[in-house]
């Protein structure tokens, strides 16, 4: 088993506000992250996949296959894109990494399937210092 | 003389859209950065500044005065803020990495004037492949 | 499960030196590391915590909360510091990384357990290329 | 236990072309890593070696150990060559990451072991956004 | 006047022989680069733009025009190549990064003229900490 | 005219500590670098070398010239090191990166002249977000 990993970047505008709150309350938890007028980050996100190596072409994983899955369940779908506003999944949940990591686990995990590949980690980063990694749900 | 630079970083929205073009000829002209929902950067503004070294200290600026200028007049000033929004120079100047450049110029230089020091450059990142530099308007 | 990351940056001075050995048998354990007028290094230390997403902030830890341990109980203990000499840890255990890593883990899990959140890894760097990770005592 | 972790960088030249497939299958399998006069990269190798930290000194391994193994097993054996042409392993094995890997595994974790060492991954990038890991042969 | 600069990518394989010379000579010169065989590199190049800021856009050069420019010019002149075999200019010239400065500016200065924008640097790394800069031919 | 630059990395420790000024004042001047227990950086140093480019090697230096200059002159000076200790120029000079990057113009510019080239720039980093640069003393 050896697992593939490769890095994609979009940019994107957020901001954290739980509408049932006051503005107060939503500065103390969220701190300037809270203001609606909205800031953004350089995001990258990294997806894992596991595999055989196959014997013949010595790749768990075609790139360009890989590089297509990014491009478009990534880049295309949140470049340039106010994640609150234009992602439905972000009006019921707010944009965090966190969130972002599930999100995207979602889009990619059945796809990876349909090629017989295990995604294994999702990472997405909003800064080069913070970052999440989600490894799927554990079956129950 | 001896050159010190200095980078500091920010998080925030902005996107490019002329009112007096049609949206259509925005995209043209501007592509997806034209999205009126905005999207965001990991920003980072670097100072050079150039002087003499004082034979006391082996110092052209003191740190802590090169650290508080930035924080006061790049982070606190920009952090977490939508530029076309909050920053009354880019209502009618685009947030372009090139007007940022000479906005963060014309607030700087004068406070390094009150130090007996010289504004070198400004040197503004959106991203890790892109960045501008501004070295202050010829002397005519 | 999510695991949230975050890094934070000190520098500090150390030197690697065993008292019960003589000059040459330390150069020849610890290299240049050994020369007892000590060395220094930019260290990185990034903590990995561990749990469930609230559903209600989409969020595993309050990113405040997460910078504040790390300011305090990582910049704040560490920042120009001589490790051998200001840490009194280190009189007794040479400030190698797998031991920053052992001492950090066990400043910050207890308070990470105040707020019911698990500590899953503490990795320490003392250059780009090299690093250790500590993920915990083993239960017995 | 704690894990340490060193890289060590190469450049080499290699490209994909299997002799049983057309040219145009080649270019539909590889896309322009096909390409039969080479391309090269500059490649990042990290391993990670496993232990429990020496109560005497502090470490899991002696860095100057680990530094030589890196020495002479990955950079003295790759940097400036054609991998395809001058490494045997490859005149049968793509010069995939994923054979890399494997490749520098079977290299390194005998040698660990015969300084009592275990070896955990073998990491190796050919792009900053692009890296594969092996953890092993699965116990049988 | 303010500089924009932006960032491309590619990697090749080159070496370093001169026919006139012996194997012995030419290891002399080149050390490991004069391997026949080949080796390559994760090839940087930046171009930096000088130009008055257009009061319209706020921008030196529409950031579409100048990514086009380095991905026709760049990126698909040198991707995946050898580049003393694939690039004729290189048959009579050596590879270095010297020699690609002066020919990556051959090949843009002209197409910035035509945008009326004036080529003040192009910058080529061949890894992180070795790169040089040709700002064109001083006027005579 | 084409410049040549290469980085060099050292690991030293050094702090800033006047003996004419009482404790107060240096912390006030130096803030917690005046901590006399010393601390460190992992420095990197970077040399610039203008020349015209030799015809049959496509080079303005020798690589193999450029790193010995660097490996003797910065790396076995100053590796390992307490700058404020061990460098004699650092007893009477406070050593910062001003008078770090003075010192290695001045070991180094004579070296290159010997060798018929011209020193353009000394850059000296003690963390990835501050620098100096010297550009050697203006003729007079």
């Amino acid at each position: 088993m050896v697992a593939v990993s490769r890095k994609a970047r979009f940019s994107a505008a957020h901001h954290f506000y739980l509408p049932e709150l006051t503005e107060a309350q939503n500065f103390e938890k969220f701190w300037k992250t809270s203001n609606r007028h909205g800031h953004g980050h350089n995001y990258q996100v990294e997806i894992t996949v596991e595999g055989d190596v196959d014997p013949a072409t010595g790749m768990v994983i075609n790139l360009t296959d890989l590089r297509r899955i990014l491009d478009e369940d990534v880049v295309e779908h949140f470049d340039f894109k106010h994640l609150n506003v234009e992602i439905p999944f972000f009006r019921d949940n707010l944009p965090t990494l966190e969130n972002l990591a599930v999100y995207i686990w979602r889009r990619i995990a059945p796809r990876l399937e349909g090629l017989s590949l295990k995604l294994a980690c999702v990472k997405v980063w909003e800064a080069d210092d913070l970052y999440v990694e989600y490894f799927g749900e554990e079956p129950s």
